[in-house]
């Protein structure tokens, strides 16, 4: 049987969209990747009755229920209140438990602020135990009730990590249910899942199909032996398309091809301001492809590092073909890579012209032919907002070094 | 009186942290500035009971309820047939609204592919009315019953940014409700609490504190007068330590300052990738001082561009005070910029040793006095995996940079 969990978020800073929320959608990975089912991710407000409304909805009716955030010792922290109204029962300190955390904090310049806190983040509700908290001053909460455990942790989110770690990933032991991902570039969405249609069509499998821009990714979920089978059958079917296998993400796929190659890489980004490398980077082991970045968003930083030259940028400007493609030839030698791609555009909203509106990028990709350098050019434009263009400029240029890695011998 | 909303964002996806939620968030933070309530978001599953569930939960309770996702093509979009089965009628295609959908798709590759998906994407529940999606094939869906009003959108963020656009935004009028955010950097959550007491006891303002690593941020919101004079105590109360005016983030500050002192900026970065620089370039204008970094993630290129000598490395280890000074150094003349920041350090989960364990990251500044290059470094060690480790970094070089530049006559 699987085991079901359901996550809340409190917090306005969420529900208003200052915040983006992080723990929930991390811890749910977590869960999912050891067979576990989440019934529901919620967002609730600072606001006592909607916390104990959220409780009421959901203890009894799943195994876990973790509640990130109202812990802290400010006024708008009021989750171990709502507990305390839904148990039905008073609120102490956990003076021993306090004094645990506090001996990290002696002689530091927290202590007293900690020892202040004491009476609102040290209170912990009668009927529930207080949780020891390794990375904040915080007590967690935990209590379990018609069968439900509840855990409650600080929103911080290192804090929430830390937490969850201590306390729920004991939890999850492995199961015979497993997931695979498969990522095709370029099949428009329909396509795709026609092609898979048999596969889709078994139902001891759940499968999702997740179109994102310029790519969909497939879901796999059932028994390891299922799943393993329709892993092959999708990959044989979109042999061109299909990313490496374990790749779920396009920086995956870059670093995996170039490894098995012996190819190396370097950027020269202008628009995307260091997003290409930091996609690159976020994958562990990727110095063994990656090379670096010349992040060159002024015309003196691309004259200068990258040697294009200023009659270029007077004849065609720095958004142009010929820039990008003297971008990705500097920084091919600077680097001494085997590959290079440059990113040149006009994220916006200021900035474009009629002839070149925002979100014009251009992209060229360098490489040598024995000693000689080659490179090519193109252009896409972008609609949306600057940081929608951002993206799909990167993807675009992670899209096009992956494809051209490929087809080298 | 203010207006209430509830966003449900439909997707497996999204419930197994495959994917972060993003449309409702932005929407909500849409929603928030216009001086809306934001009452819930919730993740449900592509699961037609639990879709049916979040309609009957909320409709009549709330003046706007959205829901994202469920309305491609595929077999695991269920929210058209939800909405059908909550308002208890038949579906029927929308032959003339999908035909103009098609009409823009004419001659292209996709116009087949579309084509075929007229019998699941033009399915409109019958009582009620399908939309026109200007930048996707899914048609979106509207009803009003028990005086709420239900929009549905598909979930691929570009489809649903752009429907909202069309559908939503035109209802947000402003009202004489405003927010301000106070970034107050360095000052622990509980003190910075302390320090502003008064203001956050005033019961006609409404102040959510948001702690994050170095940075506490205080969101005020209530009638404009009332936010203006509390965000104006609230700065002097932390004359030091507070953002400068207008600025939520840290990128921001950086640019602003740096715009005020007539001061530019350039990078070096190693374990964060290119993160410093895309922060930066994040913002709107911030070529006027961010200049460029060099992503030096080899020692190869760490030599090669900034001009690190071999005998340092061989001597100190790239991830040493001296290679972050001499990369900071060999920046600041490569950009020909006032200031510099250089970050080298293990961002794990490997690389390390008992030494210099994962999570170490050294820092240097440089500048310039009259002629004379001068530089500084220092050391954090990060607890942490390998994302959060590079986040931190990032938030450190900032405040450094930010709090070298206010010093900066």
């Amino acid at each position: 049987m699987v085991s079901t969990a359901v996550l809340v978020a409190v917090g306005d800073e969420l529900l208003s969209g200052i915040r983006r929320e992080g723990n929930c959608a991390r811890l749910a990975r977590a869960l999912h990747d050891a067979g576990w089912r989440v019934l529901r991710v919620e967002i609730v407000p600072d606001d006592l009755p909607c916390i104990v409304e959220a409780l009421t909805r959901w203890v009894g009716k799943t195994d876990l229920l973790v509640l990130s955030g109202g812990l802290g010792p400010t006024h708008d922290d009021k989750t171990r209140y709502a507990i305390a109204e839904y148990l039905g029962c008073g609120l102490a300190v956990d003076d021993a438990l306090y004094e645990r955390e506090l001996s990290r904090y002696r002689g530091a310049s927290l202590e007293k602020p900690i020892e202040r806190s004491r009476s609102t983040q040290g209170l912990i509700p009668v009927d529930s135990l207080g949780l020891y908290n390794p990375a904040g001053s915080a007590l967690g909460i935990y209590f379990e009730r018609l069968g439900t455990k509840v855990w409650s942790f600080p929103g911080v989110p290192f804090e929430f990590a830390a937490m969850a770690a201590q306390e729920i990933f004991p939890l999850l032991s492995k199961t015979t249910r497993t997931w695979r991902s498969v990522g095709i570039v370029g099949v428009p969405e329909s396509l795709a899942a026609q092609r898979v249609a048999d596969v889709i069509a078994d139902e001891r499998l759940r499968i999702s199909i997740l179109p994102s821009f310029g790519l969909v990714e497939f879901v796999i979920r059932g028994e390891q032996a299922l799943v393993e089978s329709a892993v092959r059958v999708t990959r044989e079917r979109f042999k061109d398309d299909v990313l490496p296998e374990g790749c779920a993400t396009l920086p995956e796929a870059v670093l995996v091809t170039g490894r098995e190659k012996g190819l190396t890489l370097s950027c020269a980004e202008s628009c995307t301001g260091g997003l290409v490398g930091a996609a690159l980077t976020g994958v562990p082991g990727s110095s063994a492809v990656f090379m670096g970045s010349a992040v060159t968003y002024s015309d003196e930083a691309k004259k200068k590092l990258l040697g294009v030259k200023q009659a270029l940028l007077d004849e065609h400007g720095a958004v142009s073909g010929p820039c990008a493609e003297s971008m990705a030839r500097g920084v091919l030698a600077l680097y001494e890579t085997s590959f290079s791609v440059a990113i040149t555009g006009i994220a916006g909203p200021d900035g474009g012209s009629t002839e070149k509106p925002a979100g014009t990028v251009w992209f060229a990709v360098a490489w040598w032919n024995g000693d000689e350098m080659k490179s090519y050019s193109f252009v896409r434009r972008f609609e949306g907002e600057r940081d929608l263009v951002r993206e799909r400029a990167v993807r675009v240029a992670l899209i096009t070094v992956w494809r051209r890695m490929r087809e080298r011998l």
